[in-house]
């Protein structure tokens, strides 16, 4: 059995994160699937709580018809240094023998504790940045059709649109 | 659609837990299921990880044939003071309307945050203690019954009883 | 212009809190009323939060007629380490140039910085022990003539006993 | 009786947030003035402790001739998530019924815990930004008239412009 | 080249440790001597700060004319969690091969990330306890010779059985 | 007997930071030498560990023959408020006369505390700039002129180069 890892902030998830879930279970029995910065929510880049990003993942994977016992989800705050957040990933889950990743601090902790790391394969790129998706989400365009059907239903749910305009108003004062 | 939260250590997960995950879920459409001072582990009363406790808690409900539909299973570290230990659980779960717990602070701090709070159905009490397993686990005796066949395998495959054991060396002196 | 501080945890506020704050403030101008431990709240030593408290302290203290210019009164939570402990409160406080506490750390580790410590005198000991009026909450004795009628209705409006009721239930397992 | 909050830095406390206050104090019979990031000082966008905030609002205040019983001066650190924050907040005060603030973070994650929010009326914005104000601190710019003359006088005390001026040396290196 | 570890508390440093250090230091080239729960002081069982427990080891092997070049003194603080210890110990030092250690936590947790443990030898055992000599400073017994002169000196410097003497000084109460 | 201290991030530690260590030695009999912000690593700004910046003060100040009794390296974390931070050093360390340091904040906080603090003596300022050095790191440029032969040494074993090549690799996307 080969169990990989993927690490993400799913600010929100959308369908470039499918796409590599998707690609990566064909190279692996399940997948972990790791909601980082999960202490996180009610920051412009960061409006979502651990809470709200599993309900999206959850709900998106169930979506895609992908059976559950193919992948687990969890999540994970930020540890205090970076000296130990491999550590701390290991103490959450269960065992993992490959992490899929091409975030550059990601990557080099686990290469520095022994992992084999693999990069993701991007689909679109720019189509499904998640700072273009929350930029969209708070200047009024176009932003659903970058996410699965199931995640914006969550986000509608939760009234997340109305909760990014309501962080990006700027009082432009310290008062 | 109607959710329960139900917290636990399961340090480790038994038979006892089940049942009440079962009887439970006659009252719910879903239930979150905590894993409850998710930080903690090596210790003689909180021997395993939060990622093995995830393990044994998803098997334990797999093996049972509960569709994972209806559950969550989500770790949730303690908070640094009781006052917000609500507000971080309602931060890393999806919406719950009812809370099972006989746990009195865990009911208590619910109970004045607004929540619905009700017991659990123990069964077999005594049979099915944690604290009980734990020390048969130590002491040799026959802990095995108590748990699931599944549970039973993930505690053999990350050798939990030899932890347990050599966690319960005292070296008996402060050198 | 003289400024003591007094620190306390205030598990509740009681007779013999106002009878030091009284005696205190015939040697001093002003006094720096430390709420402690501030952080901690819902547990059988320490059921009621730092805000609970603080309207404790405040309505005893006007119920007195001590001016308020007289006393601040400030929460302060424990500090990660002793060693900061004292700058941690010279952070929160306006200056002060003398100590009041019978309790040997806090003596020790003002002491050690420099400050001037003196004993705090004590009214009726053993009437007025904050762990005999959590007891007697607990277990349905006479505890409302041991603390200021003003504290009494703050207690009543929180439901103060019950809740301590309700933390003393053990549920006697481990579950 | 009706009681609200208000949340502010107060790096330093000036003529505006007293405008504030009072106008505030019309809608109210009970002001909590929250000393928000309690724990922060020495930096230029904070160069003041919470003991030295305090004692700011409570001189200021008291030079208004705002009687006491009308207001509660409560330093509260940041919370380790938003999540929790107004959690904490509520751990560390006494009931409240409204929140004013123009701050967005500040009002949905009020609004989002079902308070009731409301704006702060703003006087002579710009005159009164704590932010220009710092900045005539390090230029040696004309500072004192933004701010009550008993605010001065504790700035005089603890050499506060000399800190500001201090801090605002670069040396220009990382050695 | 042949490096191991040592992790103790050193509340105080005495001849017990110095033993073994010298032991030890037959089977590797370099020593790195962890003081551990770095963060702890003024406490019974934790009198020393980590700054005094430096100065004790450095003073004692010193004083036993072992050359600096052999050893490493670092203090390192307690990990929130046990399952990040170890990476943070590997975070404030240097590589390691090997380590040594009575202590079942230490002995397990070292053992599961794959390193080489080895028990230490104990050297008259009972009378080099941390825990009698604490005591013995206490009450007034012969503490000095169990500790190399050069410690005795550091503790009196620092006036160390005084402070364990205050710090035993219960008041008896929680007032 | 004259102390002094001196404070760094020594990321890394080169030519520049050794100057200034010789010249202060000609002006206190020891000197305490703080690994700072010692939590932090794989960072651009901070790329290697406590443990590696240990190693390269230790391996660069046995290279220039100073005598091991003339200096302490002591690793100390950022506290959690710049109000304890001195504090946390002098738990950290042995009693100390003198800070030298051109660091704004630090300067601040030792003086407040009643230090004496007193400027270093920069040597050929531009030439060694940690933050210089690790951009020639990165791009590829001569930087081992800048460091102790020693030190290279160190960076050279742990791949330090690769490390921060690797950590300055974004993924230019927020996947």
């Amino acid at each position: 059995m080969r169990r990989g890892i993927y690490v993400g902030r799913f600010q929100p998830f959308h369908n470039g994160h499918l796409y590599v879930i998707k690609e990566v279970l064909e190279k692996v029995d399940e997948l972990i699937i790791v909601i980082g910065s999960a202490q996180y929510s009610h920051e412009l880049d960061n409006p979502f709580t651990a809470g709200e990003r599993i309900a999206m993942v959850r709900s998106a994977l169930e979506e895609a018809k992908i059976p559950s016992s193919r992948y687990w989800i969890i999540p994970i705050q930020d540890a205090p240094s970076h000296m130990v957040w491999v550590a701390q990933v290991e103490g959450f889950t269960p065992p993992f023998d490959i992490v899929f990743s091409n975030e550059p601090l990601t990557r080099r902790l686990f290469t520095e504790k022994g992992y084999k790391v693999e990069g993701i394969p991007l689909y679109k790129r720019g189509v499904y940045s998640a700072t273009d998706i929350r930029r969209l989400m708070v200047n009024g365009g176009e932003w659903e059709e970058a996410l699965p059907p199931s995640v914006c239903k969550v986000i509608e749910e939760i009234e997340g649109v109305k909760r990014l305009k309501d962080l990006s108003k700027s009082d432009k004062t310290d008062p």
